[in-house]
Order: C-alpha cells, then sequence, then structure tokens
C-alpha cells in the first residue's frame, strides 16, 4: 500500500545507493535535471554518443529519455540506449516532451514506447493524449488540458503498453491499467519554471532504481516534487527564487515533512 | 506615440494570449531565455530538428532565431524556419551573437537576413556594426563598442533590410529607419549575466507577437528588460542573485513600476 | 613562491585584461561555466562549428576542452581547436570528464591529450587514475576514489604528457612532475552541484590565460574555487541557494578574503 513511508523508506535507499541515472535529455532542462538528482542523493550522468550510450547503460541503475530537442542523432541513441536498458534490465523513464506539437514528436514518442517496454511514462495531459488519441493537439510543450481529462487515455496507455502512466498537473494521477494513485500535493508557481515537468520524470527514474514498483515509484518522485514545492512557495519572491528554494528543499526534505504534507488518494 | 501605457498594454497581451515563442537558439542560454518567457506568461518552445521546425512555427506567434553555438544542421533548421515563419507571416527575432568575431558567424548572420525579411535584428553595438562595416570586429560575444557607436549602422542595416534594429548598451537604441527610441533604464550588472542579450531578444519576440509594430514592440522589451535589472540591483549580493531577482522582477513587473520607472526619449 | 599574493595578482589580471576563454565544453554546465568566467571578470565564448573553431581561437587567450558530452563533430572540433591553440601558443585545459565511465571517453580523453600539448589536465581522482592506469573505473561523472589516491597517477601523467595535472576533491592536489601544490579550502557542498568540477576547469583556463606558470595558475583556480565555495555555505540552505551564494562570492571576492582563508602546502 503506497503511503509516506513507501516515499521515505525510497529516498533513504537514493541516499545510501546513489543510484546512477543516465539521462538522455534535452538542452533545455540538462542543468536543473542534473541538480534535481544530485539534491535527492542520485548520481547523474548524460551521454548521447552513439559510440557509448551502450556502455553507459551498463553502469547505470535507470534509464531517462525525453525528446525536449530531439534531433535524428539523438533518436538513433535513445533506440539503442532503450534497447542495452532492457537487455540489462534497467527501467527506462520516457518524457514525451511535446508530444501532439508537432508529427515528428508524436511519432517519434511512440516509437521509442514501442522500442520498449518502457516502465514509465511521465508526461502532462496533452502529451498523455497525443499518444493514445488521433487528434489530439499539445501546443508547445504546455499542457491544453487538465489532468483528469487524460486519465482514460493514460489507462489505456498503460494498457497497451505495459507501463506505468504518470500524469502531471494541479492533481498527479499516476496509473497502471486499473491501479491509480492520485497526488494532491503541489504549487501553481511550479509551471511557471522551464523544465519541471522534466525534472520529474528524472527523479521518477531515481525511484525506479530503488523501487521496482514502478506504480510506486513513480507516485513517490511525484511526491517529493510537489512537497517541496509547497514549501519553496513559502518564501519566494518570484518562479527563480522558487527554483532556488525547491532544488534547496529537494536536498533538505525530511521524513516528518513528507508524513505531514503528503495528500494522496 | 511609444509610452509606459504601450509597454503595460503589451505586458498584458502576453499576460492573456501566452504566444508561443519558438526558439531556435544557443545552448548556453535556452535555461534562461525559456525562464524569463514563462516569468512574463509567454509560452516557449525549443525545437531546431529539420522534421519539424516548420511544423513548430505553424503554431507559433513569433521565431527567435539566435546564432550562439551555431553549427550546419542548426543553421540548416533555421533558414527553413525563417522562410516558414515568413509564410506564416509570423515576426522573426535575429540575435547575431558574435557576428564580427569570426567571418562564419558574419556571414551566417547577414545570409540569415537575407533570407527574411526578418522584423527585428537585436544586437550589441559591436554585432549590429559587423552586419553593415566590413572590417568591423567583435572580441568574442561581449561588445568592443559603445551602443552610441553603432545607431548610424543601425540606420543603415534598418534601411537595407526593412528590419528594426534594436542596440543593447548602457543605452538602448531601437531604429527603425528615420525613427529612434532610446531606453535609458538599465543596471551596469546586466552584461556580467551570460544570456541576457539573448533574453532581450526573446522578449522581443514575446512583444512582436502581440504587437505588430515592431519599433516599439522592440522598445518595450528593452523597457521591462531594464526596469527588471534596476529593480533586481537593488537588493542582490552578485550576479547570480542578481539573475535571480531579475527573473522575479520580470514575473512580479507592475503597471505602477514600469510608469514610475520608465526612461525613454 | 605560490601564495596568496600570487593568486591575488592573477585574478586583477583577469579583471584588468578581461581574457577571451574559449570553451568547447558540454552542455549541462555551459550557463554555470559562462557565468563563472563572467564572475572574475574574464571573457567567456562557446563555439564548437568546425568551420569557426580556429577563427575563435585566433582571437581567445586560452581554451577549455571538456568531454561531458562529447560526439564526433565535438571531438573533430575539439582536435582542430587544440591544434590551434598550440600554433598560436595559447593555453589548453584538457577535462576528461567521465574518463574511465566508457571506452569512447577514455579513449577519447587520452587522443586529445596526446593532440596536445596540453598545458594543464584538470579532474577527479578516478577520471586522472584512468588516464594513466588500464583497469581504473569511474562511476559516471563522480569520483569513487579520494584525491589521494591520484597523485601518483598525477605525477605519471604530468611526467608523460608535460601537463600539470589538477586532481580535485576534498583536499586538491595539483602536480607538476614532482611539484605538488595542495589546496585544503573547500567545502561539502560543493560536489552536491552539477559542474563545479567544470567550472574549476573554466576558471583554470582564465587563470592560465595571465601566468603562464601553469602549476601557480591551476593551483589560483582551485583556489578561489575553494574560497568562494567556503563562503558560500556560510548562508545557504541547500545546494542552489549554495550554487548562487558561491557565483556572488566569485565576483565579490577580495585581496583580503583571499588572503585570510587559503590553506595551502
Amino acid at each position: 500500500m503506497f503511503s509516506a513511508e513507501t516515499v521515505i523508506s525510497d529516498l533513504n535507499k537514493i541516499k545510501s545507493q546513489a543510484p546512477l541515472v543516465h539521462n538522455i535529455t534535452n538542452y533545455v532542462v540538462m542543468n536543473i535535471t542534473a541538480n534535481a538528482l544530485l539534491a535527492i542523493g542520485a548520481s547523474p550522468v548524460m551521454a548521447q554518443a552513439l559510440q557509448e550510450v551502450e556502455d553507459m547503460v551498463s553502469i547505470a541503475s535507470s534509464l531517462v529519455i525525453n525528446i525536449g530537442t530531439l534531433s535524428s542523432p539523438w533518436v538513433e541513441a535513445m533506440t539503442l540506449a532503450i534497447k542495452a536498458a532492457i537487455k540489462k534490465n534497467i527501467p527506462v523513464v520516457l518524457d514525451p516532451v511535446g508530444a501532439g506539437a508537432t508529427p515528428y514528436r508524436t511519432e517519434t514518442a511512440r516509437r521509442l514506447l514501442e522500442t520498449g517496454p518502457v516502465a514509465i511514462v511521465r508526461g502532462n495531459a496533452s502529451e498523455i493524449r497525443a499518444l493514445v488519441e488521433s487528434g489530439a493537439r499539445t501546443r508547445g510543450v504546455d499542457s491544453l488540458d487538465p489532468a483528469e481529462a487524460a486519465i482514460e487515455a493514460a489507462r489505456q496507455l498503460s494498457r497497451k503498453s505495459g507501463a506505468v502512466v504518470s500524469v502531471s498537473g494541479p492533481v498527479d494521477y499516476i496509473v497502471k491499467e486499473a491501479g491509480l494513485i492520485s497526488v494532491y500535493n503541489g504549487h501553481p508557481l511550479m509551471p511557471r519554471v522551464t523544465g519541471l515537468g522534466c525534472t520529474a520524470t528524472a527523479l521518477t527514474a531515481a525511484f525506479a532504481s530503488v523501487n521496482h514498483d514502478y506504480l510506486e515509484a513513480a507516485a513517490g518522485a511525484m511526491a517529493i516534487m510537489s512537497i517541496a514545492g509547497e514549501l519553496a512557495a513559502r518564501n519566494c519572491r518570484g518562479p527563480a527564487s522558487f527554483e532556488v528554494a525547491f532544488l534547496d528543499w529537494l536536498y533538505r526534505l525530511s521524513p516528518k515533512e513528507i508524513s505531514a504534507r503528503l495528500k494522496i488518494k
């Protein structure tokens, strides 16, 4: 049963094991996602050369695939890395950034999903819908839909792909076929900082490194993201000081704060 | 007539319309420019794959072309994107980062300009001079010349290309053929933060999305940049806390502050 | 004789000469390394296109080669840039990020070293060992070894390559054949911020621009890094506010603070 204890236990495992999280991600968020992983005690590495992705996967505990600034050579590297991760049996977390915004993104995200099995897909409502509904649209990388509108699409995607699907929004919905965890924490400033969705994906991979119940892992990552967001909002003066405080809180988050604040269903 | 009212009205339009600004920009500044666009209420997207730039332009309200870390495939994508933007009739804002520093940059910037018509060129004095004077030099990406030295070059560039030319420096000069707006706001810490010139370019594109008088749009962007810079400098302890405060102020800037502080001629 | 006076004098030269430091570095750290160079008064430029790297080197005072997110076209550019730097007689500083983690990184770092002579190699203990010992391992980009364990490897690397070798860790060891400077400053939060190793490399290049005794230059850069880290730790609330304070302190560091705090042997 998923609870604050699960989150606290996973976070402790991350701190003690320092899992190596291999990221093939977008240029915009590399710095913040690396810092967020370091903040919770994981060890990030970024590598996308065809000559080394498989070797890097071979020493990693999980793999992040994020298509935010995709291009042909990177997609080729992502494909190789996913195959190596599956062979090595480490979890792959896919972030279909901007799926629905252009056919290239939608098709690439779908193709990467089929290259899997992927352990977890993490996206906003528009992106998740774009993976299963024809005609779904995204406007750039920001969601046009409330997360609720994507629960059914998430279920469908989960059934089809076997992956846990984590839909972020004011409420986060983490879906595994019939299973559902809803995380009610968070703060409206979070979407005003670029890359917090991608950061959620990176932390999801860190949690999946230490907890192979991927529904719990995905929910745990959203829980600490959202709680750190709430705490950060208390003393900030805008999105940039919020981002600084958010990363500080990821580092300082105590079991007490997690227990006191977590609102799930 | 350009005034604080123009700036306030444009900023309100950005907040209510959340224009999608498509950026093909350099690796160094992607994060800060995305955050600055989010701070003022615009919606940034970064995409440079040949397979999708035209599709992304087709849903965007403006296009930023920034050659800060250019390479062949990116220049090809920039060219495609400019052509798509012109066909769709959305404004293109060009930032000729480091023009004059190497022949490759100077020539690429000139070629992209000819691919246009570009709505606005935003650069420092050395970069603007390099686009019209043979033998003008830049030292890396920092200007060697005072902005004043580039007003004549800016006029010449504007006449030749039809673009508004926005020259940033201690005083910002925004030139459209015979027209000139001078913005006297700003703070000496601004050039000590990497990417604030590129950020000005991105905000210029957001303003150009909602105000098709591009002289006003370019001046409005420089106005809020410079005012946010002044406000940020009041409580900072160096360039990094300045950057945090600057982004916070972009988010918090009120009509009252704009009216009280704007110094233009 | 290396002392606080050396560091203060070099820092003053950087502030007055604003040396142009050409960086071919990784995507994750471009922003923070550019900001750190600006903070101490240097002028950073990033350029990796084959069409311009030699031209950019021709106006630069030093060259940073960092393999953190390497790929074939970037390695080709690095090779061209090193050759141009040697021809122009400006110092090259190599950061073998993740050497030992994958064969591609280890081999590329060794090959770039042979393309030199490189003035300074700056890495963590695992990376330095990977350059001289067969079978040495790195886990991603974080060191598995204490810096002490790499002093012998650093000596060997220095003898073989002629380069100064700067090994960062809780104590930093800067080695030139028989010579050794140990810097005892620093703070445990430093490895919790992504890119501070790469930032050390960039600042090392700035110091090497103004002091051609590269043992002193490398030690001076580690000195100001570590002192800024100590000062930043006094008022921070986690790694992100630490990073902000660290960059602010790089900007504000006074001769008095350097003299009072420097602990070397």
